[in-house]
């Protein structure tokens, strides 16, 4: 991970690729490199599809280590949803594998011809690319087919067809531990930027390569043992996660008032228990599949499965809670066999889950189908999939469809749908929504874990008071996180017990041989987040940009009647620190 | 016009309405009422399309006065194309029959039931709301036929199918003399904003009203006859535009290689003279048409007329140049019929021609159509008048229709498409576009007068030295006008002759009985432009949007090759005075 690979596809002849060290990007990994390379080189007022923008793809610090859970991959650039800076963040293999080939980051950039598409190989060897038109408008699972042989011991980075029309919401697959293109860097849009720079698919072969080995070996085995024994000794980490999946949240959060239904029109969901991950759990293992699975080789959290359908054929991995919601509750739909053939879909083009379902919210909304409408939402997707006129209202987010057909109701923020908490009810994630760099986005600060799970504290979801600091430093912590290249479920683990977070910062301190600190960690975070706000600030964000939509503060949400009501001074000291 | 009408929609039991004194707005009219309304009463950060935005509609200080070209009317709202604050312009007969009913403004506001359409009935002894659901989805030329007996002696008010979608390119349709509604607030989508409060007509009855009578009736007198006499002096509001129409700068901007052609890919358009305004007039005197009309009584300048087809049935009043050209050159389009035909649909459906134009390009450069195919161009425009998909993509605007096909060069500002001449070779009018509160807006800061036609001074249309300057004086001059209901085009004789502009203070003065100088009128232009600035910058407008897309100063504009290289520092002087 000492080298940094630029792909220009603008040199003549065809893309050209040169590698070269990390110079002013050394020591940096995951997020903290993604976002300070887009802040330092790509200009804030550039278009997102043209020229000026730049796809950086980094695995984190302590990615292709043996550290567990070590295996996130950040993917930055502006974003085409947002306007803004990204960073969408993928399980999967991609981490580990181009970790271990050495790369801290591969960089698209330069202006495409706008026709060819391009194949890009990368083992121990070097770097191929070749144009691939025969790839065009295949699907992530075509994809797969394809190239499985290829990526056997390795990965594949990919855009679905979303990403080859350059739709704003479309993401980048990175396959799984069964090769499949169920992992996404998600949000933001930057399959269609990858899809700007023409490149369909990155190759990843790890033969040859090895474990990325530690300066300290012998401490940080010793800090991986802990870290690793603190996320099993965690009630999150150790056994919600692992038994039911992300989806536990399901009657926790409609039991808590705070779940978005019927596009934001009620916050407890009737049909919940339908939907839950109780029974998710159950249903996969009675028709034969799993419902623990870790999504990366070296996760020990283990919280995915396989979804089979009645007859025992695959249909996608385990759907998140985040899809179950925004597929399920938020359309009224609480069929678990629809939810899965949506994220199976949502996988397959290359769209985002929640954004794809705050968007059929707001579709069914606008009178385009009724809530519950399973098939009609079925429908929806393979619009998108397929690139017709609708297909391209939807697959432009939920702005972009509240636009299109005329109405107010639509939970954005920056231009990206919110996720599966209404923060009328938790406001804590309510202010992490309207202040993060990236618009509403839970994993950014999740301050469900203190409003609703108590994990490092016990903050009233309901009031106003407190939010902003606990977002705040939530927001600080994920920063520092997502630069590591651990998974962010580590958060609860090292939140709630001291221990956890020491081994957390062994690991990075044996392994690099430094002596960062926890004030060391937090500055970090504070750095990235900095360099992302000045991103923004550069691109023609404001304060008002920092807020939700109106509608959050002038309509109330059952059951609990409550309005977002933390005063706009609040959101504006989030970054002041 | 001492009153303001506000209909609130959402009054228990149907709209109400009421009738007050103007209070704060005393002394105010046409776009100073308008935008100092909008400024004051109207949260910056609403929803253009919730309840909480008001769309005011008002006459001009002069409208329904003997003054001369005095019938402008001014429609003020918070744009949902441009999120910005918009005051749309119109002539037409509205402005002067309002007036004579003695209304400064009349105020939509309030929460629509989102199912009702309303029909206003406005005449001397008062105002009568009806539910009107048999109108619904009537295109503008059906409402004429369904109510023309009803205004005869007025005018009408009235959204197509596209306003009552609520698409961002929507208008408000103003009845001629001839009682069509071929004159049109159309840019920024104001016709939304009346969809969104549920009004689909408004009907003016001007039975029984007489002139509004000046207060000092000699001074108004000989004011007025010589502010005439100035107007028929000037060779461009005395001959080019009564004898050409504004077409007439077809050949003049292409041959200033500043006329955008394709999509803004060069600044000449080799079949000019196939749709320029010389060819234009002799066709329609040929078919038996008119070439020389005005849009409302009163008008001494004439720069309008009739379109027959060839059989010799109306068509639609004579295309301006703004609609020839964006629907024409813009779109590789050399067909003079087909252009009156995409205007009488534009009008019929209540679309901004040129926002539709500048889309219509933004799909060719994207494929769904190539550059010169009217056919299909007409076909676009049906889609966007029937809400299928695709004409909800186009009826959103150039920039989402570029959103949804991804790609970059969508020739927008703040959303809204540009005009007529391309801003690398006519920078004055590329200061304006930048950094008028409107969004791209030639009638913002006519730019084009003093650096093509050498009205008001010479300024080299392709260096970037003094455009900031003109822009600036522009504007000032242009939001003063826009608040007294005369139309901009007395901005030639006004501009380059003294004795003119003397002419039309002294109107105001003996109208008024005030005492205003120069200084004054420039000091109310700045006010305005205060007021809407100070709007937008709640919105969270920044400098970043006071810019043009980066593409314009990346490629460079045959047959000139220059491009946009006004420096911002120069663009964020314009409203510093």
């Amino acid at each position: 991970m000492d080298k940094i690979l630029r792909i220009d596809v603008s040199a003549e002849g065809g893309p050209s690729c040169k590698e070269e060290p990390c110079g002013d990007y050394a020591g940096l990994g995951g997020r903290a490199l993604t976002s300070t390379l887009i802040s330092k080189e790509v200009p804030a007022d550039c278009h997102p599809l043209g020229p000026e923008n730049k796809l950086v793809i980094a695995p984190g610090l302590l990615s292709g280590t043996a550290a567990v859970t070590s295996g996130r991959l950040s993917v930055g650039c502006k974003s085409p949803l947002t306007g803004g800076i990204k960073e969408a963040n993928a399980g999967g293999q991609g981490a580990q594998v181009l970790a271990r080939l050495g790369y801290a980051a591969i960089v698209l950039e330069g202006e495409w011809n706008g026709n060819d598409l391009y194949k890009v190989f990368i083992n121990k060897d070097g770097v191929n690319i070749e144009v691939a038109n025969d790839l065009k408008m295949l699907t992530n699972y075509q994809l797969m087919e394809r190239f499985q042989d290829t990526y056997a011991k390795g990965a594949m980075l990919s855009i679905g067809t979303a990403g080859e029309m350059r739709l704003s919401n479309s993401t980048i697959a990175v396959t799984d531990r069964e090769l499949r293109p169920t992992r996404h860097a998600g949000r933001g849009g930057v399959g269609a930027v990858m899809g700007s720079k023409g490149v369909k698919v990155i190759l990843l072969d790890g033969v040859g390569t090895k474990l990325r080995e530690p300066k300290d070996k012998e401490a940080f085995n010793k800090a991986n043992k802990l870290f690793n024994q603190g996320l099993k000794d965690h009630a999150v980490t150790g056994q919600g996660l692992p038994t039911y999946g992300t989806n536990v949240l399901t009657n926790v959060l409609s039991e808590a008032g705070g779940y978005p239904t019927y596009n934001f029109k009620q916050g407890s969901y009737p049909d919940a228990d339908k939907i839950s991950g109780e029974t998710q759990a159950e249903l996969e293992i009675a028709r034969g599949g799993v419902s623990t699975h870790g999504c990366h080789r070296g996760c020990s959290i283990q919280c995915s499965g396989t979804f089979l359908d009645k007859d025992g054929n695959y249909v996608t991995k385990q759907p998140e809670y985040e899809t179950v919601w925004a597929h399920g509750g938020n359309c009224g739909i609480c069929d678990l066999d629809a939810i899965a053939k949506l994220d199976y879909l949502d996988d397959n083009y290359g769209l985002d889950t929640i954004e794809m379902g705050v968007t059929i919210g707001v579709a069914m909304e606008a009178g385009l189908l009724k809530f519950g409408d399973a098939d009609g939402a079925i429908n929806l997707v393979n619009e998108v999939g397929s690139g017709t006129p609708l297909g391209r209202i939807l697959g432009s987010g939920a702005a972009t469809t509240a636009r299109a057909y005329g109405i107010e109701r639509a939970p954005v923020v920056k231009g990206q749908g919110m996720p599966a908490y209404d923060p009328r009810a938790v406001k804590g994630i309510g202010v992490t929504y309207a202040t993060s760099p990236m618009g509403a986005d839970h994993t950014a600060g999740y301050a469900v874990a203190t409003n609703i799970l108590k994990v490092g504290g016990d903050v009233d979801p309901l009031s106003s008071e407190g939010q902003a600091e606990l977002s705040q430093n939530l927001q600080i912590a994920t920063a520092a996180v997502d630069s590591t290249g651990m998974c962010l479920f580590i958060a609860f683990a090292v939140l709630d017990q001291p221990e956890t977070f020491q081994a957390l910062i062994d690991l990075l301190n044996s392994y690099y041989e430094l002596s960062l600190t926890a004030d060391d960690v937090a500055a970090l975070g504070k750095s990235v987040l900095q360099n992302e706000r000045d991103f923004n600030a550069r691109a023609g964000f404001t304060a008002q940009d920092d807020r939700l939509p109106r509608y959050f503060q002038r309509e109330s949400l059952p059951p609990h009647n409550v309005t977002f009501d933390v005063p706009d001074e609040e959101l504006d000291k989030v970054f002041q620190w």
